[in-house]
């Protein structure tokens, strides 16, 4: 008997139909569908391939220990994170040395910030994998503002709003575009380095993009309380255009 | 009767499969189906559509008037591109007025460097306009390397490799992760402007990404001659990892 392939699969931004044609034929096609989510919780990833998955599917949800309110930093939260994924990767390699495919799913793009890459890790000397790229969140919010971010000779920086304020001005000073990601309580930071920067008035507050409860506003007119983990803020470039 | 929509639809990187479901359902409901392409090509856009196309979609090809043989700074390539999208938006707009739907095709995605804005700007004010966010480039060239690209805390920087080798240097300085498009000729400058960030030893090369005819290699191994213009450098990340 072969063994399975682990299959990570993007699951693109949140609307179910910007799953690429690829993604819904492998999912479909795996014997086991595996996703992170929440305790508790049945996850956003889960949610987004529902019309998608097939009673032939056995789901396999990977929950996690533990959740944002604890800082990365904390050892204690470390801890608890490599144990998960190392308990994880082996559920999944169970499946795998017993013949059995895996889709692991993964929002946006599998390789991008995805959880999906702490298994990959673990799992690609041993087994096969094949990866099918997604289209990532930042792609579904310029969308969903209907806002070319980056022309002809632009530099766009991808930052994470968690930076610290002087590394987030230091890194934005250097950009024409730019995509701020994991917003939450940072949205007070971003919006002073936004500033320091000159970027602040081009600069659009985009959540939940592509889904039903989508917002698209200026950051201007954003409060400043905090936002949820997933939301963004963009600054397209303003390069050449004939 | 009303006018008609002009829908932006992301192709992604090269793999018809990777057209995401919503693409292929806008694109096989539009009328006219319209797509930039060199003069005397099919043009890749159209390419990867093929499979896609149904006898009801009427096709509308944009034939560029120059190539990137010239410099984009010499003011006769600037005169002749602006020209051709002027002509190219009029074109589209008669279909819109005449009240049918027109599909821009879009490799990658069409906000993130895409011709398509370039007609998107020039249509939005007067026609309703819809964007089908599509599979970048760079995220096929990271699939196709299995590399996880950006992790927790990196700041990735995607610059283009027309850069000059002072501007490439300073931005790369800022940046964990890297994606380097538009190598074409500039691969020596590419080469020596990671080498003196110490990017070097870790960078690959992609060509063709999620094709038939896909390369992927360590940079360090790929001669300094000319490559396509559509080739790839990456960088990976190497944040934290629990």
């Amino acid at each position: 008997m072969s063994e399975g392939r682990l299959i990570g699969v993007g699951l693109g931004p949140g609307d179910p139909e910007l799953l690429t044609v690829k993604a819904v034929r492998l999912i479909q096609a795996a014997p086991v569908v595996a996703f992170f989510a929440k305790a508790g919780r049945r996850g956003n990833a889960r949610e987004i391939v529902d019309s998608w998955l097939t009673p032939a599917n056995e789901e396999l949800p990977l929950f996690y220990p533990v959740t944002t309110e604890v800082p990365f930093v904390a050892p204690k939260y470390r801890g608890a994170l490599a144990a998960f994924y190392e308990q994880s990767a082996e559920r999944i390699a169970a499946h795998l040395r017993a013949g059995r495919d895996v889709a692991l799913l993964s929002e946006g793009d599998p390789l991008f910030y995805g959880s999906f890459m702490h298994l990959f890790v673990r799992l690609r000397g041993r087994f096969a994998t094949t990866i099918v790229p997604g289209v990532p969140g930042m792609c579904g919010a310029w969308s969903a503002a209907a806002m070319p971010i980056a022309w002809g000779d632009d530099v766009m920086v991808v930052a994470p709003g968690t930076l610290p304020f002087v590394e987030l001005v230091a890194r934005l000073k250097h950009a024409d575009a730019a995509a701020i990601m994991k917003i939450g309580r940072n949205l007070p930071k971003v919006r002073e380095a936004l500033a320091v920067c000159g970027m602040l008035a081009r600069a659009i507050y985009v959540e939940r993009a592509t889904t039903e409860n989508e917002i698209v506003m200026p950051l201007g007119e954003r409060p400043d309380d905090a936002a949820p983990y997933f939301s963004m803020v963009l600054v397209p470039g303003e390069g050449r255009r004939p």
